[in-house]
């Protein structure tokens, strides 16, 4: 029976003014091997066999979501996660990597071919928001929404010079408390800014005008009031600045911090974070990471 | 003594979603001859001599402005407005357009050889704001957003098929009402709903995905207030629609509406809308457009 080995890439989103918008693909990858049996289901999470409820496995059920959908009749299937570098509840896009490697799956299993409309619409549904779905079925940095259910997107060029810094907390922040902690209206001017800027980060982005960056990183729609979840979020940010970051964001509704440096400065930018971040209460590991082009992958 | 010719090009702001913030340059110009004389100032305005107030006149106003900045000495000024091709107070940058010419002219008198950051933050000084003095200065299509008193700006490319299709009323919106009709908040889903336009309109046009821009144009922080203040704006944007505009917009505060076009489709809609345009109660003409991207040019 067929066997099929999926890479699916973390993905970072928001991006600052983008909120609930933009996304983008990184390379840390998870992978999964899904093989259709005759045997009973079976699910190996890097080396341990889910017993207890793995029904409730986002991987399982969005592979059975997707088979149902077409209609495709199974016996059983085994999942193994061969490889799990996405870190879990951290804002890198690890339930999107589950729901788009599960369509994938799904679809090499039934080969329904599917188009890359279907698979992201379909992925948008199970996640409800296609911010993170998009880059990591797409790969690159993707402006996305949705009108009905029908999903549009942009891929934005980037500049080969930018390195993203993530810097990952071992604390998790909750999204229903992320998105509780948003207000319900905004000033016009708090409006106009986040527009200002997500228009101009993408241009300069697409300009390579590095130099302008700083700027369009700026938000005032969710950061504001999500740092108060995000412990050192000032301290961490002050001190990225002064090591030559070019921006700074948080990565989806957090807790992980992003700081966006030039590749000429990376290896040492990320040596000081290192110590900084060494030195303070809560444990956080920085990673230093370009974006992934290509999306999720049948290797 | 110094005589300059000065050819300025009309703009159009917002765009859609880029409320405060997008800006374009258009292939309609105004043309001002300035010259320092040893005479009493004296202002033609494309043939009529300007005898009462003529120190309101924004043009002269700008130029002795200018001059007062650098410490200039003059003793009189002939300012003659040889082309006014831009309506007044129709929401295509004639006051723009009268303050740049006269920042430039000012700056070819005086020999400053003043910045284009220099010319583009003094106009903003004077203008309130910058999304139509940007384009206006440097031609194209612009975002720009000012922190503090310095202006922050980016180029964006234009797929060279898009011709705009102005359409100008002979009424009037006052632009202080067309301020108030706007509220004070908006709800958070129509910040995201402008955040992510904003953003994708850019993408869409640097990419050339023509199909993409019909949803890019879309706005809800100004454009739903204003259309009342704009008789007819829900016919003419629905017929426009149905004559193959692929978007479209209040220019500026308006009153002139904006369709998009395909050069390969422009002519054939400018007949249909002329023909649907004078049925209407008030006068409108129809004017096809391109960007102009040169900016305010000494001739």
């Amino acid at each position: 029976m067929t066997k099929v080995n999926i890479r699916i890439p973390a993905t970072t989103a928001n991006m600052g003014p983008g909120f609930d918008t933009l996304g983008m693909a990184l390379k840390l990858y998870n992978e999964m091997e899904v093989e259709e049996t005759n045997n009973e289901t079976e699910i190996y999470n890097c080396g341990t066999k889910l017993t207890e409820n793995f029904k409730d496995n986002l991987i399982y059920k969005t592979i059975t979501q997707t088979m149902d959908k077409y209609g495709y009749d199974y016996k059983g299937l085994k999942i193994n996660v061969t490889k799990c570098d996405i870190p879990m509840s951290r804002g890198l896009g690890s339930s999107s990597a589950c729901i788009v490697g599960g369509i994938r799956a799904a679809d090499s299993i039934m080969n329904t071919n599917m188009s890359l409309e279907d698979i992201i619409s379909f992925a948008t549904e199970i996640e409800g928001h296609p911010d993170n779905v998009v880059p990591a079925a797409l790969g690159g940095m993707v402006i996305s929404l949705k009108i009905k259910d029908r999903i549009n997107y942009s891929r934005v060029k980037l500049p080969t010079q930018l390195k993203f810094a993530a810097m990952i907390p071992t604390f998790e922040v909750s999204t229903a408390l992320s998105r509780k902690v948003l207000p319900e209206s905004y000033l016009k001017e708090d409006c106009i800014f986040n527009i200002s800027r997500s228009a101009m980060l993408i241009s300069a982005l697409n300009n390579g005008e590095l130099d302008k960056l700083r700027i369009c990183f700026e938000d005032r729609i969710h950061q504001p009031y999500r740092k108060k979840l995000i412990e050192d979020y000032d301290a961490i940010f002050e001190y990225v600045k002064k090591f030559g970051s070019i921006g700074e964001f948080i990565s989806g509704s957090g807790s992980t911090l992003m700081a966006v440096v030039k590749d000429n400065n990376a290896d040492e930018f990320i040596s000081y974070m290192k110590n900084f971040l060494n030195g303070l209460e809560n444990s956080w590991k920085i990673i230093l990471l370009e974006p992934d082009l290509e999306g999720a992958k049948v290797l």
